[in-house]
């Protein structure tokens, strides 16, 4: 079946619903992040996005009690370790190149034209709140525990966290403290600050079902409303409001004339479920 | 009385208290908008912004159940038809005119320069969080209940929601998860998430009562300090904290040569409750 | 000892820990504010700022019932006044760049690479705001107090709270009503609505170990870690998020050649507690 | 005939050639600005920008000697009075609104989605540098003398000269030493530095006759290319690279749906005078 | 030899000094560009980047009456032509992603961190603009011609020139008169308003020679300075002073760390060449 | 006399016209730029920006051969030598801050609210670059020649040319040429690019009497519409039109107080020379 395009050596991914693809991380034993790992994760995301069978993803990790405990050191201590015979200015070339490419990895999840809900449990370390925070909707199991945990390791978050967690949070000084002291927190704390939709009873598998069926509402929407909707949201968080509000009348202006509106409206005042064609005809599937 | 001029066809105007107006929307059974009624209150608010007899509004719905339904669907559709033998491209510059003056007229509850409270009530739905989100204080009674409502009916919320919920609360997952799926949240969730200041036990008088009472307080306070208070908020939010600080030296600069300030200083030294000027002197009433 | 050289007249200055410089503001009876004092903040801030031998700092009031209760008014009232056959142009040039020299000040807390925990105790009016606002992480005592009471003497917050405070907390509509009432709100609201890392039981001595504590666990991390945090926390919240981690990829291209990510990693794996060197070699004390 | 209802008490209104609209100032002796007259542009400029007959505007004075010799000074002195009995602050705020519409005013002339070619002649002083930067297309006649006045009256020049003439041309040290000292400058230098498309051998008559023909070829082109591209490079001049190429992604989206480009290709594989349809149906002239 | 791995379909590839790639479009016979060509000069571009071996790009053509004609109009009218049974916004994505892939071709030439000197002669219309533009340095023959032609063909230059043209010259009055009328004008006006450098007597051969001895220059010059300074540059342009100041800091702190400017400064004080190293180890040519 | 304070161990200092502040750099051989010497450029330029006795500075240099050869090589060599036992992230630190601190003596030309216009002549190499593109108006001799020579030591120029030089001429290709090339131009070339206001005949002598007679212009001018041009040009360098033109109306409404405006237009009306006040009562010279 096609969704088995999308599995990889490091993630599996189904299909649990029509138009939502579930990508769940599965490096035993504590999905420890090397270059391979995200730079697969990145060619998947990327690969899904235009891909008019799918209408959301749920990523999540296969492991009972990681998330993920944020990145295999041994890998990069040897990224760190330098080329012998090099300057501190190329070996500074070399790092930048490798941070811009890790950067982008973790981007690709804000970048990808489909929202992607988070289901987080147990550890989630480091680069857990890095991968969470280029999410659009995170759900934790109350089994969780976070933290920043870079600063513990000699150096400041750089693929995300520092520029993503303060802006999807709602309380500048916890993320502050959460930074520069890489101490953990519980999802209840995580909820309190607002790094969460919902703490959901339980663990791997509640949470799981939580991100599901909210997958599920969203696969049934209009795409064009949904794609429209991150898209302009991504756009509004970089912008002030008057930028983003002619960002949107550009945007629009072709997205109004979607038949979708029509559909959705005569559903409404009929009182029926509206149901909307993808983005482009879905190829049979295989 | 002058207060009347300010009454419209679709809401009803009240001083209620020296310097408050009270602006109430009245278009039953469910206040549904349609281009007449924000045309006319985007009018309302540009002539009060300057009358120098208001220091502060108040937004509110004289209908039991609902502040608002959100748009007149019937009036939409015909916006949405089209124009027979236009082409895609000029349809869109029919949209992005209609567009960029419907978001004009919710921005103009954000560009007054008095501060304007909302007090919501019964079904907030759609065009409510719009206007909402461009006030300056959000007071909702405990029988509120809220949606982002536009996915429903096959489109991105596009004149302003997606550009200052997010910005206004403290949870870009919550405010995500709401604009995806379209769900209703109540009053609870709502301040939980930082959108509203206070909820109040109640329905719509009793909010009406706590968002009277607060303006009544901002009134009688020196015009030129609320003003640029308001002025400078909406400012610092689009800046980096550096602009925002220079312009805000170059706006106080000559704010700092108001009487108030020798007013309000004499009083706090003598414990007498102050009273400031208003911005021009206010002709007498009719 | 050398710690003394921070002392000046109206702040207190004290090396608890190794690392952490204690500043302490005494000006009985209110901690009232003239330029005197915070121009010596500003001088003392910008001293330590490149003293390797401290690694953050704590900012507290030595007063049991008050943090600060805000300007002097007096003071202020002779800045405003202005001078005599100055017209209103020349006024104006003079008071911006009495306001360009104290924001400044304010900005030195946010500015110093140096992390500041700010512990908030009894009244916190006016001032307390900026200053806290200014600072990276804040803690409160449970009988802590605040006001942004600008408004109430006539003027809109120049130095820093109407930039900082909405973009610290995570209720925008709370951040407007308390800047356009200048009501009093306490820790427990403070806390809800994002402003406070943490509310602690008591009063300044609990609230002050608190800080302390926290202090002391930043102070044994790596120091490129910790500057570079409050660094590019810093430059995050002033730029989009690509601008943010582009910054951060050049930022850390030299960083990460620091010896500290080794010895934090050999320690990380064989389990033992990393020592981290300062980020110049410090003087011996005399 | 439907162009008069775009003549004004201070400028003449004609379509000399299909689709372009040619106003010229007529206020004698020198076309000295004051309210009224730049109010009356602004009304023009957005009500033609609208009207579907019209594709280009020419800008031009009906003086011979004159474009204009700026603002009316005595106008002007009477809104610098003030109003009795108004301290600093309160005469702040009539000038800032004041500011504020006469900006608008000048801006008309850039938000029009219209290009705008302006012809300029004899004495072009003060306001004319506002306007004119403010226009698409600048054309000169040899006979024509520039300077940017406001110094020499005591004040900066603050309606548009000193955001737009910088960035219209290429030569900083030019731009500054204008401002600074407020001497005139010949058409030569002008087009030297970048001010303008060209010098025009002649005066009035001559610059108008280049202006009108350059019209008659814009007014022929593709009204979605021509009004896409002001509205495009008006956007760009305002952002980064990566900015406006997004932007531009978000508008062509729809625009590249329009019959013309297909209208366009016919006509250039054809070899013939490609003949393209107004953005919106034109009601038959009275 | 290496250098033929970067040889194309539509290009050809050649060192004809070492350091220095000369990419020559080949496309008899006008040069016109379709989806195929763009992407391939994207995918060289992007390789030759990171291969230490060059320094410096000569970006050329091989025809001798053409540097390009344009778009392939053609193939262009397939892509316009939509897929049948997609509603205007479905049509409206698709075109998205096609603009935003093309942006991406062309501005992969300025994102390159290799100098790109273009050598233009013959007829350089529409995208040869778009192409120049986004080159480091342009050199033309006198025989060259240039045209922003888009408008005759009913569109918007949405590939860049709108956005790079006008901040590549100094007459804003001019690029808005070519953008909208689409006519041509020569290497000499182009010179005039800033769009070259240079231009050099003759055609094709001789503009190739005075841009290849350029590059020769360059690639004996240090390859951290030369790759620093068109870093630099290109943030510069998108950015304040201010921010491109503190962007430069932040990367020259470990550039400064490059043994090149020990060897730099050495040579200057013993008046002899110096000899930069690579930024990595090149590897013998095979 | 008080313009002795200003002089300095390497720049001398002179009055030659009242209100004109006359600095001339003098450290022989070549005008070499140590730490000691832009140290102490700063001071005396932050120093004179708030002595009401003067409104305008010239800066030019004293030898006859040269404006400045640039950095002092020995010097720099021992900054970039770093300090034994720091690792590279460290030495960045110290890097950081060295190139911080040189930037801002280079800005503070910029910064400064009075004029500053240079005089070039003789070499004018690297730094000289820097300097002059953060002046505001240049004039060169005919016998002046420029390099923007740091690529030829291995480094990008790092303290401003690469981000105002760009800025302030209108042909970016000429400007990466210059940097990336490092080779010589001549006054002729950095005219006709917009670097210079003027190329004056003759050498050092003949362009400072240029240079203070436009000095003198200016000083005579008012002092309000001076310091506010600039003021205001320097925020509309690095900001959109509107927020340029919004910045203006809040520091115009001050400005409109002065009684300069008055003053100027009754001169002007009555035909007569304004004489303006200082910005601030001036201390009787000793």
């Amino acid at each position: 079946m096609s969704v088995h395009k999308y599995t990889g050596k490091y993630h599996t991914a189904a299909e649990p619903t029509p138009g939502v693809l579930h990508l769940s991380f599965n490096r035993p034993p504590v999905n420890a992040f090397h270059d391979d790992m995200w730079g697969e994760l990145r060619k998947t995301i990327e690969a899904v996005e235009f891909d008019a069978q799918y209408r959301v993803i749920v990523l999540a990790s296969s492991l009972e009690k990681y998330f993920t405990a944020g990145l295999d050191l041994a890998d990069a201590q040897s990224t760190l370790a330098g080329r012998k015979g090099l300057d501190a200015a190329r070996q500074a070339f070399k790092l930048n190149k490798h941070l811009v490419d890790f950067q982008g990895a973790i981007s690709s999840l804000q970048a990808c034209r489909l929202p992607v809900i988070v289901a987080l449990h147990g550890a989630c370390l480091g680069l857990a709140i890095d991968l969470a925070s280029a999410c659009d909707v995170r759900l934790a199991a109350a089994n969780a525990s976070f933290a920043i945990a870079e600063v513990n390791v000699g150096l400041a978050a750089d693929i995300g966290t520092l520029q993503r967690f303060p802006k999807v949070v709602g309380n500048d000084s916890k993320a502050r403290e959460y930074a520069l002291t890489g101490r953990k927190f519980s999802a209840e704390e995580a909820k309190q600050i607002g790094f969460l939709s919902e703490v959901v009873p339980g663990g791997r598998k509640e949470v799981l079902d939580a991100a599901l069926g909210m997958a599920k509402t969203i696969a049934e929407k209009s795409p064009v409303a949904v794609v429209s909707t991150k898209h302009l949201m991504n756009h509004a968080r970089d912008h002030s409001i008057q930028e983003g509000l002619q960002y949107t009348a550009a945007w629009n202006m072709s997205m109004l004339q979607a038949e979708d509106t029509a559909i959705a409206m005569k559903a409404v005042l009929s009182r029926q479920t509206p149901n909307f064609p993808p983005l482009e005809p879905v190829k049979a599937k295989l």
